[in-house]
């Protein structure tokens, strides 16, 4: 089983309006309400994938209820007075309206009696993610203190965690980064090319993790472990959704990892299913068929950079 | 004590953000959330003026929670899967979204349990008012089935309902009604005078209720009873949000009529704390000096209409 931990979640939520004009009143004639939130998302897929998956984090208990109706087990921490939304107004293109997340009535008891879910949950588990953001309030070192806990349990661990969560995170021994190009450079500053990619994700390892997916968009990912790095191009010429794709790679990663998936084996099932989320007709649903027929096709090749060279 | 029902409440949701660029993604920076719907705003008006008031309808179990917090008794039936919002984008201008209501789990169960709720409060009542819109899928009899409710407890039952409710409601035996100009013109036709508007209320009076408050917004109001028909114009040079006066007059008329007023000095009262919401910084909270101080200045008017002259 893997356990999915989203401390900072949200409603997905979408207004179906004819058009949007700035000033006036618009009566929304569909609203569609879903749970979302990146660990969420990961376990969403990892759901229709038919992997065992629990999801917690903090939220309302409603929230765990909702999350259940989308066909995932959930053990959330009520400890927000009330879950955010993410607003999406659908009018032909999309204005979307992101709300702040909503502090935790007692940050630090949400954060220690979440500690206490995942311990707990670990003890039936495969592999644990922590994904997304933070309430206000919320202490930035919980994500590297959840991976502290799997590792007391002998588990892999995938961080995919922003900001000041990530810099501590990076320092966490024994766990796997999924930074973005945006993410990676704000750690180690800029990176030109897939070989300063690669020895920028080398310089982290030196600080803790054991794996780093760096994940470029268009350009694949570029996997570093201490045996070397590898650049997986992206399927070409998937077009569709990008938005879930980050969720759909993290998923990959989880589930690889695991099963004891070798890492770039791993990797290139992240690239594959990253594609297939594009390419979903329903955002947060996998169509495997379509996941196994672009997974022959991605094969990771080694990067030569300076530690390797 | 005077129970409100608002049968579809809503959360009156406030977004603030630097601009609204359609098509784009923006960052709320703000996000304001109180629970509303007309029978929740006139028991706020009543609630803030000092006058004993409980809101009742239908709606979820932590809706009344956060009614109660605004400092209104509440006893909702918890029936609604959901209660919906309406959202304000405030941009400078504001840009409105109304979400549709939510129908009940069970509609015909939720219409007998709000029943049940309503006779159980009015034994220590002095008014009933039933204010606003039905949620999808609930019979457009249950305002008048609540007004025969108040009758059978001796009691007036102020109606201020739309559509088909209101078509039911006018013929409802000993009902107050305050139709808005609008409403009115559904009913019986487009009035182009006051004098139109009495012998429209006149022609309702014949049908079921006792008295007519016909809302004229800049015109004032226009009172009907068997004894004849007043205009009591609106106070001069007020200027401000126009929003809560509607829930304003029904918040004075309700008062009057448990207070034992004369109907004259009620459709008075009607129109200085409508101005006085208008005139209000912050929506819903009544300025007692200033209401106190319009009142003097409110005088009502004999109408001659055909069935007076």
């Amino acid at each position: 089983m893997i356990v999915t931990v989203t401390p900072n979640p949200a409603y997905d939520v979408t207004y179906e309006v004819a058009s949007l004009s700035p000033g006036e009143v618009h009566r929304v004639s569909t609203v569609r309400r879903r749970p979302g939130g990146k660990g969420v998302n990961v376990a969403a897929v990892l759901a229709s994938l038919g992997t065992p998956v629990i999801a917690t984090g903090l939220a309302t208990t409603g929230f765990g209820q909702d999350v259940e109706r989308i066909g995932v087990r959930a053990a959330f921490v009520a400890a927000l007075p009330r879950v955010r939304s993410t607003l999406a107004i659908s009018h032909g293109p999309t204005t979307a309206l992101w709300e702040p997340g909503v502090a935790p009535r007692d940050p630090v008891a949400a954060a220690a009696a979440l500690e206490a879910e995942v311990d707990r949950l670990l003890v039936d588990a495969h592999c644990l993610v922590v994904s997304g953001s933070l309430p206000p309030g919320v202490d930035p070192a919980l994500p590297v203190a959840l991976a502290r806990l799997a590792r007391e349990h002998g588990l892999p661990c995938v961080l995919d965690v922003a900001g000041e969560a990530l810099g501590l995170a990076a320092d966490g021994p024994g766990v796997v980064l999924m930074p973005n190009a945006e993410e990676l450079a704000e750690l180690c500053g800029p990176s030109r090319s897939l070989v300063e990619v690669a020895d920028a994700s080398r310089r982290l390892l030196e600080r803790g993790p054991t794996m780093v997916f760096a994940t470029r968009g268009a350009e694949g990912l570029v996997l570093t472990t201490s045996e070397g790095s590898w650049h997986v191009p992206a399927v070409p010429g998937v077009t569709g959704n990008a938005t879930g794709a980050g969720d759909a790679a993290t998923a990959a990663v989880a589930r690889g990892l695991a099963a004891g998936h070798s890492p770039v084996a791993v990797a290139e099932e992240a690239v594959a299913l990253a594609a297939t989320a594009v390419a979903a007709a329903v955002a947060g649903v996998v169509d495997v068929p379509l996941y196994l027929r672009l997974r022959i096709g991605v094969t990771a090749q080694p990067l030569t950079t300076e530690g390797t060279r």
